[in-house]
């Protein structure tokens, strides 16, 4: 078996590469097949926060060769008696990653069709014992490894368990009807400060709205009215003027909000989650 | 035909590590040929600074193996009317960029022999059809993936138009005379807070500059002086006093100024760009 | 020889990611062979910091594949007297590194049993003659290569020294006794916060303390007391509460504090190196 016969891994963690910790872990790696070919998802997730771990994972995955395994590693409760396990993706992905929220999008999006919790009695670097605090590179990197390498089917990672049990982060569903559009915003664009909301473009087009509008735009945090004034719709930031906020097409085809060569986030003090309410109407 | 025998992949792009977009472009490239090798150059480029992108690709290139394909995406007008292009230097590398004066430097420096409009309506990743703000991912990655693999020649990138008309940004001449240099900081070391001006080491050394020498240093932003003092010229920063302002000979051959084991851009509030201007004579 | 009998390389510097400098560094390598695989560890070390370099090699060096050669940038006398090397360990990798102190933890703890000047008259990248600022690129990067690739032997390095003749940062040895543990902080986690103690697990316990005990903990920055609490001491963040600090076993099996979700450095203003002193005792 060649190195382009064995999958491809990704990692997405919250260690930042500040220090050594993702050089270890894919020291494990190299160790355990010097063939496996590694790729950094980020390693700048938020601290802790597995919802954007989920959202991530659904930005990144469908964009690799199938077969790929993606390793995320926000684990707040490493060592402790959450699942550490390895999903099977409907589209044809592995995820390794604890059971802790990360799945969320990607059961909704694209579905999983099996789970299996790690059995660290076989699964597990043994140079490290004793070590609960270092997962990503002592079970995750690990696994990940021996299962990219063929050592391990995905039948040995462990026994599997019911896809129901998988932990999820609540989400709520966008509400849509003709002309008004009504959803969160879900995630941001940490680095542009853009703002994403769950509303699909498809389903804004049919609610009639289309390219040129302006679209009456009010964001809730809360009760509290955070924004509302008349936005210009386009399919990009150059087609608005300079600093000013924005609606638009996203890369994954959801509508998305910003400010033209500017923050969104910061110049207006947005942010995103559940309580983030976004409304979109004909003005 | 073998890994070896196809170019390396290098990105830059101002998108940061922060979320999954770069993951989201590296996995398609890898989707179109798993045999493809791929290297950050860096994604910490400023936001929209095509200037930079213009000088990181002069700074890094030349240091490439020959045949290298460099995709730099800094795009503030992504889907607009700016070209989408792959230049061919005259030194031998590609580099695929939108064409808004990131090609710069490397014209003046390396000289551009060709330059091709990449064809949308064949190579641009289909299944993200509707996106207009991710060409990183969807125009730039996936032509040079192809153009690497050999899946298309550079013909077939798109129709070629001619080289004069690619965007440049304007430049100032270095103006040097007997015991005299008069130029520009041309760009920073953002982490060491050290400014590179555009005077070649080679043309300072005829006008009479010795390492050790004090050199007479006056620094104007436009009309007003920012900096003046007498400062060490040697080969490192070693060799001047810890704390002290010094100048030196950068990794390009070009005059340099730092504070030795200090940030001269945060000390003295010094910046980059065509209205900073360094004077340097003999005190 | 095919690509995966030469050794990996490493990389860790204070460069940073922010411009183009570990860019032409790697392009260096691949010019070097082709068929080289470069790994970062981190580019984030503190800028001028060879005790943090120290560190990092110690923290990640043994997870990585025996023979990977592993550079070290991290040089605030680039371009001066200080020795250039390539240090053989004994548990079997090469260190590429300015001989300033990055030498010590990977001595004292798994060996050095060869060192060799790194013969600037040949190993030397010919093309960037008259730089004296990027030895990173110019002369470590480029002999790592060489080595890497087989195109120069370990001898062919330069003339061996005395390994007595590394220069060593002092570390002081921890002071354990029944009921009593003595040492420092001797590293952080700059991104969770986390401080790392030099007081091995192991020596730990044989001083009579267990998992779940509450440890009276203080902490000293020279003669004054930083912080002095009773706290928990267990094998994972998640044992402790929200926001509290804790005591836990790190991934190299020695005493380290946390605050659960939080950040002990921050919240408490607490720092690492020779003068914080940590004191364990029974309540």
């Amino acid at each position: 078996m060649g190195m382009f016969d064995k999958p491809i891994l990704v990692f997405q963690t919250d260690f930042t590469y500040k220090e050594g910790a993702v050089s270890a872990m894919y020291g494990v790696v190299k160790t355990v097949d010097r063939e496996l070919e590694i790729f950094d998802g980020t390693h700048e997730i938020p601290q802790y926060d597995t919802w954007s771990a989920s959202y991530r994972l659904l930005q990144s995955l469908p964009f690799w060769p199938k077969g790929t395994i993606y390793v995320s590693v926000v684990d707040p409760g490493v060592g402790t008696s959450r699942r550490a396990c390895v999903a099977k993706t409907a589209n044809g992905y592995y995820i390794v990653t604890p059971d802790n929220g990360a799945l969320t999008h990607v059961k909704r999006e694209f579905g999983i069709t099996e789970v299996r919790e790690i059995d660290e009695t076989i699964n597990r670097l043994q140079t490290t014992r004793g070590v609960a605090i270092f997962h990503g590179r002592d079970l995750f990197g690990y696994t990940a490894a021996r299962l990219a390498s063929g050592i391990i089917t995905y039948e040995q990672v462990g026994p599997s368990y019911p896809v129901d049990e998988i932990v999820e982060h609540s989400v709520l569903e966008p509400e849509i009807e003709k002309g008004c559009a009504r959803g969160i915003f879900e995630i941001d664009d940490p680095n542009f400060g853009n703002l994403w909301t769950n509303i699909p473009l498809e389903r804004f087009r049919e609610a009639g709205f289309s390219y040129g509008d302006m679209v009456h735009t009010r964001i809730f945090h809360g009760d509290v009215l955070a924004f509302e004034d008349n936005v210009l719709f386009h399919q990009s930031f150059g087609f608005a003027k300079k600093g000013c906020p924005m609606l638009y097409n996203n890369e994954l085809m959801k509508i998305a909000m910003a400010v033209t060569q500017g923050s969104l986030s910061k110049e207006y003090g947005l942010e995103y989650g559940p309580e983030w309410i976004v409304e979109l109407s004909k003005p």
